[in-house]
């Protein structure tokens, strides 16, 4: 998908929700177990019951590949049940040498149809660049990551200067652009978006870290937003699990609604133009 | 595998080889394409013609999830025909939030029966405890690895004093141990083995960079070996491509034994006594 596209979505639904289908049998609703494919079951229904509010969707790979090739099955059936408006991030996290990543490229962008992948900056520019040389492809960089564990390297040579999430955003816009690249930004961090704004004002910020981790969504709407909104938030546990019932769905629609109708407002507040 | 188990099979085997189980369908010999499952039966005949030369396999997920959930399968009949005393590496480069972790160590130490899996340390102590809470497994963390872009931020505040790379190195000492805990230091880093050695005098590394990235096994060998051997030097393409004709079992064997050889002369030379 295109950066164009993408914000055109956003102005048209009035949101920039992206709902973390992180789906786990052991905290999905008893009665699908029952299934044939319970953790498609499960998204389906998350997905139709969703979709009008939110922009993208973003499964972690993680929860898929603890099932084994099955796991695998229930992801691909799930990217494909996504329509193509829909801006498909696989929260995967990954990166190595270059000709590896080339075929991590492959198994997320053509074996599955995903828009973007989450990629680990560590290795540097070689293990980045091949998922860029995918057409309307993103690669979303770690930046700067809403768990405790981010200040244990993120913020490492802060004493001296500048920390090396900084280094990763100014190294890394060498690479790819505002049109295929965006950073991971955690909500939890809402004091330090603004800053991070500075560094890339033109990119995509996805915000992980409101709802379950606690991050505050004005906040991070405020501090965050640029004149083509700049944001996808993301929340998973507080919407795909708010119901445990038979209601899930219906519970989740609910919660993706309520954020949908909070960042209007905030469209409405802090977007000063589109480009 | 306990440490003390890894250390007997190298001793008895005079080898510290770790075979890369890169498996790619463009390069395995042709005429493997007819069989029901080429990537397994590549891996099976490479396998039976390596074990004798080798202490452990590192098939890279990178080239089993570009074929999707046959992929996935192929690997998990390979992780199951190897023995219980080889040592069994994921090389998956995963780390999330600690919750998410979970999930990935359960995909690699219980879905399948790995005993170790690389871990990128951008995301802290929470992405990377998780893995160590089972017993008998390992974490084999990025420290500083053999690809040019190593050196974009693994060493980033070397100006200012330590490089990043040493601050990995040195913090992660605190959440495991030289029983539960390796680094990945590439061959192509020969110069800085020895003081990366310093840093952690006791724990095992995995030196990839053997081979076909140009690192030299003797270098490594001597800058890096401690009284327990302390080293697994992984070489992928060198030998399992080393022929693409039907003997490319035969010839891969040639390969393994070859550097099993080199190795054995290096533990009789660097070995000062066994820990």
């Amino acid at each position: 998908m295109t950066r164009a596209s993408l914000v055109e979505e956003i102005l048209k639904k009035k949101s920039y929700l992206c709902v973390g289908l992180d789906t786990d049998l052991q905290k999905i609703p008893s009665h699908l177990l029952n299934e044939k494919d319970p953790v498609f079951e499960f998204n389906k229904q998350i997905i139709d019951a969703t979709i009008d509010h939110c922009v993208a969707y973003k499964p972690n790979l993680a929860f898929y590949e603890a099932l084994g090739p099955t796991g695998w099955e229930s992801l691909q059936k799930t990217v494909a049940y996504l329509p193509s408006k829909i801006f498909k991030i696989a929260d995967a996290k990954r990166a190595d040498i270059g000709n590896t990543s080339t075929f991590y490229a492959r198994a997320f962008f053509e074996q599955m149809n995903f828009d973007a992948i989450t990629v680990a900056p560590y290795m540097g520019e070689d293990s980045v660049k091949p998922f860029l040389e995918f057409k309307d492809k993103w690669v979303i960089l770690l930046a700067h990551t809403s768990n405790p564990g981010s200040s244990d390297f993120q913020l490492f040579g802060s004493v001296s200067g500048k920390p090396l999430y900084e280094e990763v955003i100014r190294k890394s816009q060498q690479w790819g652009t505002k049109e295929n690249m965006m950073y991971v930004v955690g909500a939890t961090k809402a004091d330090k978006i603004a800053s991070i704004r500075k560094l890339a004002p033109e990119h995509f910020f996805l915000v992980p870290g409101v709802g379950a981790q606690g991050g505050d969504l004005g906040q991070v709407s405020k501090a965050g937003m640029n004149r083509s909104c700049g944001l996808l938030v993301n929340a998973s546990r507080s919407i795909i699990y708010k119901s445990s019932g038979k209601d899930f769905g219906l519970e989740a629609g609910k919660e993706a609604k309520s954020m949908k109708l909070e960042m209007s407002e905030y469209l409405d507040k802090y977007l000063s133009g589109v480009s």
